[in-house]
């Protein structure tokens, strides 16, 4: 029996239990909320990890980290270093999206090691199959897709992003758009790139309820791709995104008939002003699907400071509704991210997720803020640095000056706002 | 005549002409704008600063750096590389704000050298001569105040912040508040305990037409302080805050009777839920005054990332109608901001300020991110980079893979999904 089984004839399962637990919400409660399809728990029901974990409505805002070789790099050893780094500084997910030579070998270590869910795009093997035996990933077929997932099913991959909302209909409308970046979804190229090849219709949409049966067996969370999501801000939230996102609601319905977890990935580039309106569509059209959001980057020109776009586009939209952030890090567009590159792009990302957490009224949220600002108040440095949400970042700032400026910090020296006030205005 | 004089007479004076060509809108109503006291224009009538700004409805978000020594840390060379970076780098205005024994060596060099309005706290001075002559701060009295004021203004400050809003009556709602962190203000700091030692009443409050007549002198604009900003996300939009607006925003109405030019500082730490609120209300009670804000931060719990935290806040802010953005650094919090804290944090600071000008309407705002978009979808990395907020920081992210990779990038390597549809989705 899968989560929603359990959840729809009111049985506890020891991952509401423990997913409850870490919430401080009622166990009841999230299992209703399982049940209602409005929250889902990532927990391959063969590979079931330690640190289980659940998005949707009522919990707090998740961050996922991708991690995976790409065809140009590959190397074992620093995705499984990015994978335990990734953990410690306080990841929820964690997604393989390896391309490279290496990749069922990275895919399947990561498996073995992550205490976290796991996320996979499946389509991206298919291809990298397809290549290797056929020479080219144009000549993947149905078989060797749907082998893929079910494959990785067994291996206990926890979610799944599947891109069955691209469709030949959708790439009619995309091709009379005028939208700057077609496609920047590269699960969504490669399957635009074949069905153009191959004049056929998209196999995960024609085939979804073969898809589903899987995600059944084995508790899967399917997480539907946005693969026409906008690339570029003036391409958000045009026809191209909307038609798909409709597809995509459709999904949704034939998921939770077959109870199967399921939630929708969004956008992408999007300005400032659209982020709330396309919270409050997919919300509305996916009827409180959780919202697994990749940015949104609010600007297209900060090539190297991409985790700050994303990270202001994602707490916005979380603030709005979105469950689940992907996580974007300072080298996107421009290289496979290095450790450090992922540790920026985290911490930016887990700082989009508090801030939202507390404007969403999320349980005891603001605590962590309280205690902190408590430690500030005192010159606690000790404690506000053991408390932050870096500490090994705090500390190294505190700690390059000089020692006789450590009473207060060298911004403000003697006239700390703090110290001047402690008398006459006591805490 | 002074800026608001003479657009009150129709007169559009150099400033107003050189502004307007530079934001792409008609020098008849940004003269208008001055006229109605919507906008400001920073421009000591001494030293007309050679690259001059304004702040207010409609046009750009502007960013500020605030450079200086402390106490603990004076480095005359130093800050002197910092102005010279942060105007590389963009930097609308700068703001001094030395408290080292060298102050005024400092302003003097960043008045000579900085192509940029310049921006002071005079009460640092005073505070500094009262500890130097009286041996404490708390022994400052309003001559040296003013006399202060004065010989900033002669030397061609271009704006002051002035802390004339915080009150006896303010320090009791204080007192009796429940805040975690009472005064995050430097400034409000040096005052609330100079008025607690003396008994007395704030003198920037009781003789502020004496500051009046000087900021109309040498046509400063005064940008009126908030000293009692919450500096904790719990303290945000608190009556502390409030009353201390209400304050500005009766400050504000005297100097514009006295045609003087004048801005508002707002908060702080806010969290998201509260910043809407909080531009509103601002714009309200000070009637459309020019909004300058110092974030907001949107949580406590980041140091060492504040300049996420403040991106995040300022581009929301800036969105709701702020004009006007301080930059913070990754050191807030920790340390007097290093070169590369300042770049971090200037930058951060541009791009929530442009994300937000898209957001607002600013005319022609997003044809930069169309222009990059562009360039990204032909992959043609020059020109991408060149293009970029920062292309030094985009150069050395590109350059640092390896040569086979440039075709594309290493995050996607042959599966880059504009490479994949070109030929099936040409744009």
């Amino acid at each position: 029996m899968t989560q929603i089984d359990q959840a729809k004839t009111n049985r506890i399962t020891q991952e509401v239990r423990y997913i409850a637990k870490l919430e401080k919400i009622p166990s009841k409660l999230l299992s209703k909320r399982i049940a209602s399809n409005e929250a889902v728990i990532f927990s391959n029901n063969i590979r079931r990890p330690k640190k289980t974990t659940a998005v949707g409505k009522g919990l707090k805002t998740k961050v996922n980290v991708n991690i995976g070789s790409s065809t140009d790099k590959a190397n074992v050893k620093l995705e499984l270093k990015k994978l335990r780094e990734a953990v410690n500084l306080g990841a929820d997910t964690i997604m393989d999206l390896s391309v490279g030579p290496d990749a069922q070998r990275v895919r399947n270590l990561i498996l073995k090691n992550s205490p976290i869910p796991v996320g996979t795009v499946p389509i991206y093997e298919a291809a990298l199959l397809a290549r290797k035996k056929r020479g080219s990933f144009l000549k993947m077929d149905l078989e060797t897709m749907l082998k893929c997932i079910e494959n990785q099913a067994k291996e206990g991959v926890d979610f799944f992003t599947i891109h069955s909302g691209i469709t030949r209909e959708g790439l009619k409308i995309l091709k009379k758009s005028k939208r700057q970046i077609k496609i920047a979804s590269r699960g969504g190229a490669i399957l635009s790139a074949w069905m153009d090849a191959n004049k056929k219709e998209n196999p995960l949409y024609e085939h979804f309820d073969e898809i589903l049966k899987i995600a059944y067996k084995y508790d899967i969370v399917l997480s539907l791709g946005d693969a026409l999501r906008p690339g570029a801000i003036s391409d958000a939230t045009d026809a191209a995104q909307i038609n798909e996102l409709r597809h995509l609601a459709d999904l949704v319905k034939k998921a939770r008939r077959k109870n199967v977890q399921v939630i929708v990935e969004g956008p992408g580039h999007v300005p400032l002003h659209q982020i709330e309106s396309n919270i409050v569509l997919q919300k509305k059209l996916c009827k409180n699907a959780p919202f697994y959001v990749l940015g949104p980057l609010v600007c297209d020109v900060a090539a190297g400071y991409d985790h700050i776009t994303a990270a202001i586009g994602g707490a916005l939209a979380a603030m709005y509704g979105a469950d689940f952030l992907c996580y974007v890090t300072p080298a996107e567009h421009l290289r496979l991210p290095t450790i450090s590159d992922m540790r920026e792009g985290l911490i930016a990302s887990r700082i989009a997720a508090h801030s939202a957490d507390i404007a969403k009224g999320i349980k005891q949220a603001d605590k962590w803020d309280r205690q902190v600002s408590s430690a500030r108040n005192k010159r606690d440095w000790k404690k506000l640095i053991s408390l932050s949400i870096d500490p090994q970042r705090a500390s190294e700032f505190r700690h390059s000056i000089k020692a006789r400026e450590l009473k207060t910090c060298s911004m403000c020296g003697d006239y700390c706002s703090m110290k001047l006030t402690e008398a006459s205005l006591p805490s």
